[in-house]
């Protein structure tokens, strides 16, 4: 059993520290809200006053926090894991964020003798409740061999992409093919409903073809039932394509329909719909044709 | 078995025609190809001069031509079917074409004391020639419930939507989603490869999750082993999406990506890419960004 640390025990961080916990594992926690490290503790946790005391204390530091900026501030900022964390160890960074700001962070790490994993997950809230994490992982296999057997506590399509960076280029990538399906399932049950037809028929029909998709199955179903709690906050879909567009500017890359969609959240956003699923994108189409799917 | 009348014998309707003619049917037979009609009489079916001489011999006209204007020209111009055509009749075409258009006709028809069914396939060249088309029916259940059995000679999944013109609003649903899920794997596989991730390894950790589909699966493949011979031809898949985005004008409804997806289409055309499967539109994306995904 190893000394770990897990920094973030926010929705997604805390069931999987305490996946890590139960499976014997010392577990040396930190989180910005003092009452998350306490729940933590209780558990049997041992609880630190700052990233740095985790990265003194913890060979390998895995962190889970929202987005690009606050990734940077764990690692580099004030008190971060830079200022305590001793060469050798292994930085596992399982937030979902820019793979261009990824690559300069493990440039860093390693020009200070410490290796770096990008590992960001899909399958949400109740996938990390479950232990059924999909995890995309970016880094050398050796660094990834040595981190697997963590990864299989918390998740189970457990994936190398590549180096580093790679992992959170895979989970970009996921995101925009899955808001750009909901997009194109969200186009095709509102032109049917405008037509006159049945939306639940036209879906039942296309997922006999080369138009189903996981995306048509379940958000396909949502929009016509309308059933729009999360799942999958909009707020955090859009923070994803942001990083797709953010990355695909500085790289010279056109993503449009990207581009679209990610408005069509933000006219959700505009309407209060941020905390609806993602799927609730639909609403941002149907207001424009005034019109509604069901 | 009945006495059929059969118009538009192409890539589509030839083997759709010899699958009712093998099944002991009386076929009456027409195509502006005057080639065309030589095969299937070679093959037993009885040739007609014009739409209207087969409307005349067979109370069930089957037409399959390629777009709005053809449809319109077959039932409504010289020497077409309305011409010709009794009282009591069913007219069933099969072409993928505008849903408000087909309301029309079948207005027009009813008038006449003719029925119609709308009954768009998906499935290709190869699903005619197996029978294993997937077909979308608008119309009456009564008049659905006589076809059926012919439609039955010529495909597998058999659907009836609607009314007169929901069978057309299934296709063109289908044919949105299809365009669009292409477009959302050309994005997120480009973003992959431009930020230097192996596509391939991306494809298959998608195939995992949400972002799965049947276009991720097939087209996803066809994009990172560069194979864009058809399959199915973006000039086929151009005019499907005029069809939606001429719809959603006249019904008051906006299809942005859907819009952004045939201007990427346009744009392979105007590089001679009118005949390539419709998985190129990677290229479209591709010339933007002065990368390719393999």
């Amino acid at each position: 059993m190893a000394e770990l640390g897990f920094i973030g025990l926010g929705i997604m961080g805390k069931p999987m520290a305490e996946h890590l916990l139960k499976a014997g594992n010392t577990l040396y926690v930190y989180d910005v809200v003092p009452q998350s490290v306490a729940d933590l503790k209780q558990q049997g946790a041992i609880a630190c006053a700052s990233s740095k005391e985790v990265a003194g204390k913890a060979g390998i530091v895995i962190i889970i926090v929202q987005d690009t900026p606050n990734v940077e501030a764990v690692l580099f900022g004030e008190n971060g894991v830079a200022e305590g964390i001793k060469p050798g160890s292994i930085v596992v960074d399982m937030s979902s964020i820019s793979p261009i700001a990824t690559k300069e962070f493990a440039k860093k790490l390693k020009a200070m003798g410490v290796e770096m994993l990008d590992a960001p997950v899909s399958g949400g809230q109740v996938g990390a409740q479950n232990a059924t994490l999909s995890i995309m992982v970016g880094g050398s296999p050796e660094n990834f061999a040595k981190i697997k057997p963590y990864f299989e506590l918390m998740g189970k399509n457990i994936v190398l992409i590549g180096g580093n960076g790679d992992g959170q280029t895979c989970k970009v990538a996921n995101q925009i093919v899955v808001a750009l399906n909901i997009e194109a399932v969200a186009e095709a049950l509102l032109f049917a409903a405008k037509a006159g037809a049945d939306p639940a028929k036209v879906r039942e029909a296309l997922m006999g073809g080369f138009a189903d998709s996981r995306i048509l199955q379940l958000h396909g179903e949502r929009m016509i039932k309308r059933t729009f709690q999360p799942g999958f906050r909009i707020r955090l879909h859009q923070k994803d394509l942001n990083n797709a567009l953010e990355s695909a500017r500085k790289m010279g890359l056109s993503l449009p329909n990207t581009a679209a969609a990610q408005e069509l959240f933000n006219s959700m956003a505009a309407h209060g719909g941020s905390d609806l699923d993602h799927s609730a994108m639909v609403q941002a189409l149907e207001r424009m044709a005034n019109h509604t799917v069901a």
